[in-house]
């Protein structure tokens, strides 16, 4: 069996002998039931994960993935597409939007290249190479069923590899130039809508070009006809080598009971992957924030996520998923810290 | 002049100047222009407020008021009177939700008696009682106007005495048992809508008592007529002790140049009240949250805010706003310490 396999078929639902007794803590707290809304939500939500009424969430990651985009040659982004490898080595860093919240919040970033086009080794990231950008969907299939595979894997064995070192609560970030082209892509296909009710400006795309973006994705789900119902097919002909892997943390994460704290735009089509390979992990994701793209509200209608922030971020890289690391932590220290009716006299 | 009259006349628009340097900095950050959304925001408002390009805002504090109402015994609540005098001094121990969160952001919290229906005096609990409660509404004015102005008057004193110990940024909170029923007849009021479309359960009201709720609302302010055009008319026909007293901070901070955080449902009848009496302080506001109570949209737009929050929280006390200071500072984290285009080559 191969390592996708023997991890999507051992994602199981969440406990609810934990969920009940962290429910009957939070009902004690000196407040009405229910009024700390999605921080007691949150805080259930971590009990049923980490099959416990307490625990440990402080040791935290945002697994950063990059990969380039053959699509990017039909004029679908405004950037220069080497922004992709002069970006990144920022993450490892700590001077980009990511890197910079992490190091607010305390938590880390690992930088995972899993297609960028160049051929050196960039500083302070790991090299997990497929190939230097996945070929344009526009033409043909972004990449290969294989790849597509390889892809999820390389993001299982991230996180994997961060579970085995702790870390407690996982975050997904991505950099590639273009990579809302085919986010577009895989959520026009699942959801079933016609790419141009979604296509945002991303990064900054002129409103002028937005019709032009939306009809490279429709022509490129019309030429690769993807499956909705098989999330390795919509990876492989319209995704892209990052978002791949970020789907593969989430379904890692969801085998091995720790919560993933989804971004934006890119990281909802990568939700999306691995809500189709295992519906059941959609129960172990958190959502940080609202992407400031079009499409966003299918997405979390689908997975019925109601994120946390609600900042009008468009930048990606997994920005929201560590400013979310800081309401996650808030809940779990009021959860465990608020006193009861058993402590104070509140005459009940 | 009176101590109201010389602050309300004192409040000037936000600094340009100090705005556009944020904004280029902003600009040169290496991230796409405006893509970290109301972080950008947050860190410009702040640039305005305190008329510095830089600026530290990492001491605050939650200055929390508590008083009782008259029209409690309508029976528009479902928690007993003296749950008001039960809960406050958990406040300043720290051991409530805003004093929870407080701590995990490290933040203080200020606690003030304005009108709580007890006679003795409570540990950790500034006492600035007007008198033990308002009368009911529902068969006259709340409070004369000069108790209307006195409450003001308290906030604004409350907020200076916080200004002077160099607190960087104030947040409102607030506790009173039946407290949504005042604050829905002024947010209908100064909207102008029928008190049946914003009346919400409050702190958990069984929904059979929402007409009778609303009801008793409306009932008031067909009886006391107040002038949905002066702040303080409104405050002392339909208004609480606690409610004038944080429109009196959103006053003073708004005087003194410091943001005010507002929290949820009760800040918002507050911060109206405050808008009502000068339009600038609204220039001074952050929203923290979205109240799960009905209404909440009419008063952003009113006040043009977007809370950065999205929990569903419905517990008050100012727990919203201190949840949102962690936001806040690392808005102002990022803007510091995040690489521009010119310290990395980023080919541009």
């Amino acid at each position: 069996m191969s390592l996708l396999e023997s991890i999507s078929r051992n994602i199981y639902s969440l406990d609810k002998t934990s969920i009940e007794q962290a429910k009957q803590r939070l009902d004690r707290l000196i407040k009405p039931k229910g009024s700390l809304g999605k921080m007691e939500d949150i805080c259930m939500q971590l009990a049923g994960i980490y099959e416990s009424k307490y625990f440990d969430s402080s040791k935290k990651v945002v697994i950063a993935f990059a990969g380039d985009h053959g699509v990017y040659e039909e004029g679908v982004a405004p950037d220069p597409q080497n922004i992709t490898v002069l970006q990144f080595p920022n993450f490892a860093k700590g001077l980009c939007g990511v890197g910079t919240i992490c190091k607010y919040v305390g938590a880390d970033v690992v930088a995972v290249d899993v297609g960028i086009n160049c051929d050196e080794k960039l500083e302070g990231v790991l090299d997990y190479k497929i190939r230097k950008g996945t070929s344009n969907m526009a033409k043909g299939p972004a990449m290969t069923r294989q790849e597509a595979i390889r892809c999820l894997e390389i993001g299982i064995e991230m996180s994997e590899k961060c579970i085995e070192k702790d870390y407690k609560v996982i975050g997904i970030g991505e950099m590639g130039i273009a990579n809302t082209t085919p986010s577009t892509a895989i959520i026009s296909t699942i959801v079933g809508c016609d790419p141009s009710e979604i296509t945002g400006i991303g990064a900054g795309l002129k409103k002028e070009k937005l019709k032009h973006k939306a009809d490279v994705i429709r022509k490129a789900i019309e030429l690769n006809n993807p499956n909705p119902t098989d999330g390795v097919d919509v990876l492989a002909k319209v995704g892209g080598f990052e978002i791949g892997s970020m789907a593969g943390v989430i379904l890692g994460c969801s085998a091995n009971r720790i919560p993933v704290v989804i971004d934006g735009f890119i990281s909802y089509a990568a939700a999306l992957i691995a809500y189709k390979i295992n519906p059941k992990t959609r129960e172990y994701m958190i959502a940080s924030h609202s992407s400031a793209e079009l499409g966003t509200n299918k997405v979390l209608e689908i997975l019925k996520l109601s994120p946390v922030l609600n900042m009008d971020m468009r930048l990606g890289e997994g920005s929201g998923a560590a400013l979310a690391f800081d309401i996650i932590e808030a809940s779990n220290y009021t959860y465990k810290n608020m006193a009861t009716y058993d402590e104070v006299d509140m005459g009940r």
